[in-house]
């Protein structure tokens, strides 16, 4: 079969594999469509063993995607039960097994959730980021939003999901820091106030939109030293910080500010499976108003690495997802 | 009157000035014993007039103490209600108006705590900063501590007061990491476990001592960033990093574990109101047990200087709290 190997960083190839043999729990999924995440844009498969898998380079990548069942054993009630925290990082898709850039994938059974009728395969691979951003909400331990005041730093991919899950809780008052033309464009259908940072006061614009007090929470999906520096001048007294970003450079926390205004500052990273299996539901319900928009292009998965990595690497400003199938006939559809 | 005031970095001079005049809704004191904080060690005070009471250096320090009423209102009944997070930074002893050290402070009627009969004024100075370790573990927001495991790092006054707070909360298994010798054998009484940082490994250690989990909560009374590496290697998933520290460098968090952790990260600064009046009811109550501890030397307000502050820049090992007396009759009491 087909299947994007990494093989280093930068050295990612497309090419022929031996299909999976699912074992007595497993499941074989043919892939139909598989986001590509800001993550695998970094190096995150090392060259030893997986502490968890004992797999080696190269592996198959792909941890956000949604298929159709092509075999499956004959007693396959689904499981649940899979924590959000393993600290061997053991994760479909990036730990070795995998992954969904491939024809076929061999997936445990406990790993799998059925899609209600009334969701379409055609966006179902953005449930995994959606999840990601649902467990982050979920993470910032509010009670009631209906009064909050929320400010979204960064409105790629990331920032987008968070303001969906937000939505979907009942939050208000949403405004989004974004430089980009195009997303801000994009973003002024969903929020209520959309500022480019580079133009404008982000912390001060805030306070002028929350009555001189400043947002409840901010999540911080930017990950650079200015979106926390940003969020710290904005907070109010008893802010809640939320760290989606995967940061590139140390996260220098802005001392006085901390101290002064209580603030907490959490993280939130992926998902457990019951997050998962609540934004399946979410999702049937209609509860993410919107979440196709997401979807910025879509490729072959021969296209992968020029289309679809590459172009994110370059040109990352002009999309939000990218999904990528193995299918020609699902791409022309 | 005889006080010390602070001109500038590094000159702190103890001289006669005026004695304060009570306003109508103040409070004249007579200071009895004001404890040097580690705060008043970094340079707080800007040469330009205070945002709050527009006062200019020099100005008296000083801003934990106690002392005897000389002279107060006809209808005074004291008042209760000040927030611990005036963004204007007011706080008597720090912000222009003040100071403990000095023969007569004139209070505001509601800044005075009355001591219950069976709290000695020797060590009431000490309530201010076990007041600000109390605001810290409930800040910390955990119902029930009966389970927990606490990691302290830094044993100096302020990893004291936590530890005392904690147990005046319950709490069993409390291990501090203290890399000097004198502050361990102090410690040796009051901590389930002392650990020397410089020749163990605190995490394994914590570990170890947890059944191979980790501390629920850690109190960061170091603010260097071997403070909270250690801290976030050692945590367990889900665990709560509590900073009191002042840090003179960025604090960075460690990105891998603060994210695979889902590690909370709360600020903890001085206390309001409500907490300085559970102290001193707790105070009563003798839930802080050993407090007296505190005091490692006392000394004559002619001698901030020489033996108070210098002895803590350069000698700090040696001491918890030094506490300052401007009445020759206390010191030799």
């Amino acid at each position: 079969m087909r299947a994007a190997r990494f093989y280093d960083e930068g050295d990612i190839r497309v090419e022929q594999i031996a299909e999976p043999t699912a074992q007595s729990d497993q499941v074989l999924v043919e892939v139909e469509w598989s986001g590509i995440c800001g993550s695998d844009l970094h190096e995150f498969v090392a060259d030893t063993p997986h502490a968890l898998t004992g797999d080696v380079l190269p592996c198959v990548m792909g941890h956000e995607f949604c298929g159709r069942i092509q075999s499956c054993p004959e007693d396959s009630g689904l499981q649940k039960g899979i924590d959000h925290c393993c600290q061997k990082l053991g994760f479909l898709g990036v730990s070795g097994r995998g992954g969904g850039f491939s024809e076929l994938v061999a997936v445990d059974r406990r790993m799998l959730h059925v899609l209600p009728n009334n969701v379409p395969l055609s966006a179902a691979a953005l449930i995994e980021p959606v999840a990601t951003a649902h467990h982050a909400v979920k993470a910032t331990r509010i009670a009631d939003w209906a009064d909050k005041n929320v400010l979204i730093i960064g409105g790629g991919p990331v920032g987008v999901t968070i303001l969906l899950a937000l939505r979907a809780q009942g939050v208000k008052r949403i405004i989004v820091s974004e430089p980009t033309l195009a997303r801000r464009e994009l973003l002024s259908g969903l929020a209520d106030l959309v500022i480019n940072p580079f133009e404008e006061d982000v912390p001060k614009v805030c306070q002028d939109h929350t009555g001189g007090v400043g947002p409840d929470v901010v999540y911080d999906c930017a990950g650079i030293p200015q979106s926390i520096e940003t969020a710290f001048k904005a907070f109010r007294v008893g802010g809640t910080h939320v760290n989606i970003a995967i940061w590139e450079k140390p996260m220098a926390v802005p001392m006085w500010d901390f101290l002064s205004k209580d603030i907490t500052i959490l993280s939130a990273m992926a998902y457990n499976d019951q997050d998962f299996s609540e934004v399946v539901q979410m999702l049937a319900e209609g509860k993410f108003h919107g979440y196709e928009k997401l979807v910025s292009t879509r490729i072959s998965l021969e296209d992968l690495v020029e289309k679809g990595f590459k172009e994110l690497v370059h040109n990352k400003d002009a999309h939000l997802k990218i999904l990528v199938t193995p299918k020609q006939d699902t791409l022309r559809a």
